[in-house]
């Protein structure tokens, strides 16, 4: 899935041009090419989709050579997660009805590649043998309130655990309070199933939305696919999986993840995730020279010289056009900021 | 006089392209081309010299096109300003021994061109006819601590007085009991005398010199010039005008300004000179969008969007390949972290 537009990651992630298409960390690989290979090590390049909005075909085109324009499945409009999980399932199943399959955002941070495999495996063969949905459930280690969490069956002892319930963005003492509990997991939006499972859920949960796609099957992995699409895609209903499916189903398990994690959801994420020291200075591409300066968050798009003196905890953007100088903590503001910008100056710097 | 390196000004000043050589207020004009085009009211363009340092030749005849390159005074080596001032004052004797000259900074702010010329105008008439060197004194505002003062006798009412002393720096107790006594000035460090009465007072007072340049007569304003400029300069003493002559000459008058002057020597000047008030922010190119943000000093090299939220009394300068976000309360300190970034960095970004 790569469709999103990572307001939060204004200044660097644009409508045209979104976080998972930039080396949010400076690696030399953006995030959908890090996601692709990351994929690519347990699913052959020819089975693999990139759903996005079409104004992104070019890019993912570019960025994974690997790929042919077949396997680029464009959202005429955005329509959260459940619509493009379906007609990716149902495209799937019409070539494969006994696929499994794993849905993965493509602008996420998994630090070891071998656990993530080995995990997938397990969830894999589970999904083959069974008809369970089954979500990937990072260990939190501190208390998120960012985060949505998993509440698994304590009592279960399997390596694919009952889910009691998903829960929302807790605020600071329930969140400690999953953490004390031992079996909350962060909810990574990592999901394993056959495409037969997903397919009934959607069929008995979400029948409206289901019926609009199965529609067009025969159009489906055919030139007549792309009509299809932009015909029914607008009518489906804006809804996240979470809440479409996993949120109902009975069926769903979770997989304690054996690797670290994190979504990159703001530009502190994406500090967290450079240094595990708040105090310390976060730098992606820039040179840094910093005096008296604690816990910044500093991203530059070139290599360019930073000298900041006395400045604590501030986000530091720097990009061609906009420079962005902010309170970390505020960074849940950004989104706004994004708007008001967009209203004053037009869309040059959205 | 544009050989300075104005290194307070960096990371826009820099020893390739000094801040004479920049549009340092966004006017659309360099302060160069803005003092040439000031001078140049009164001063026929073939009147001009440029004293500039070698390595700016080729800078200074793309932004004065009026000018040809024998105009231009080319120092092998800085060597502050009473040097270039001889060495102008006796080119300008050989071809015309009752000259009247002025020595202007080139990297000066004057607000009234018009008064500037007034002003002018009555010194030159009054070196035309007496052995006087005249300075030109600004009215001082406010107990400014980063300027020289010029003491100007009391009882005398003339249009130009006599200047009874040039006082250093003052700290701020001194400085304001200057402003009080009502005769005191800023020296700007622009002066008007007639050739024969500076290349007199070197004579008196500054013989090494005068004989180290006299010797080389012949050769001045021919196409010698350049092969004895390039030996005998390395031999003059480093000693500023002031030092070298105006603090020690007895004919010194001066003539105070009817305009409004800056001598942009800090980023800290620059934003007193865009904006009166201390708690304004002083913006020159960026597009700024700047919440809970008071008396920065913002410039970039580009039109680019700038947002600050939560800061107060800081310098923020971007270029290119360089992001500056600095206190201005330690403005003065610039001239060392260009030192620091010098010896950490190397060359490419002083």
């Amino acid at each position: 899935m790569a469709g999103g537009i990572g307001s939060r990651f204004w200044p660097v992630s644009t409508t045209q041009f979104p976080k998972q298409f930039h080396d949010m960390l400076g690696t030399g690989q953006t995030l959908l090419q890090k996601t692709f290979s990351r994929l690519n090590k347990i699913v052959p390049e020819q089975n693999m989709q990139i759903l996005t909005n079409e104004r992104y075909l070019d890019i993912c085109l570019s960025q994974v050579p690997e790929i042919t324009e077949s396997q680029v499945v464009l959202e005429p409009a955005m329509r959260n997660t459940a619509p493009c999980i379906l007609l990716a399932a149902l495209k799937i199943h019409k070539e494969n009805p006994n696929g499994v399959m794993i849905v993965a955002p493509s602008d996420h941070w998994i630090e070891d590649e071998g656990a993530f495999q080995n995990d997938l495996e397990a969830c894999f063969n589970a999904c083959t043998e069974q008809d369970i949905l089954v979500t990937l459930g990072i260990h939190p280690t501190f208390p998120n309130t960012g985060y949505g969490y998993i509440e698994s069956d304590k009592q279960d002892d399997a390596l694919l655990k009952k889910v009691l319930q998903f829960r929302e963005k807790p605020n600071y003492a329930t969140a400690k309070q999953f953490i004390a509990e031992g079996n909350f997991f962060w909810n990574a939006g990592i999901f394993i199933w056959s495409v037969n499972s997903i397919i009934k859920a959607f069929k008995e949960m979400m029948p409206a939305m289901y019926h609009l796609f199965s529609e067009g099957i025969t159009s489906l992995n055919t030139q007549k696919e792309k009509a299809f699409i932009d015909i029914s895609y607008p009518n489906a209903e804006n809804i996240s999986i979470d809440f479409a499916i996993m949120e109902k189903a009975e069926n769903v398990l979770v997989k304690k993840a054996t690797f670290d994690w994190n979504d990159l959801g703001t530009w502190g994420a994406l500090h967290d995730k450079i240094t595990d020291n708040s105090t310390e200075n976060a730098v992606v591409r820039a040179i840094p020279h910093l005096r008296d300066a604690k816990g910044n968050m500093v991203y530059t798009s070139s290599e360019k010289l930073v000298v900041v003196d006395g400045l604590d905890d501030y986000i530091i953007v720097d990009k061609e056009n906009v420079l962005l100088i902010f309170p970390k903590k505020k960074e849940q503001d950004i989104k706004q900021l994004l708007g008001e910008v967009k209203e004053t100056f037009g869309e040059d710097y959205t």
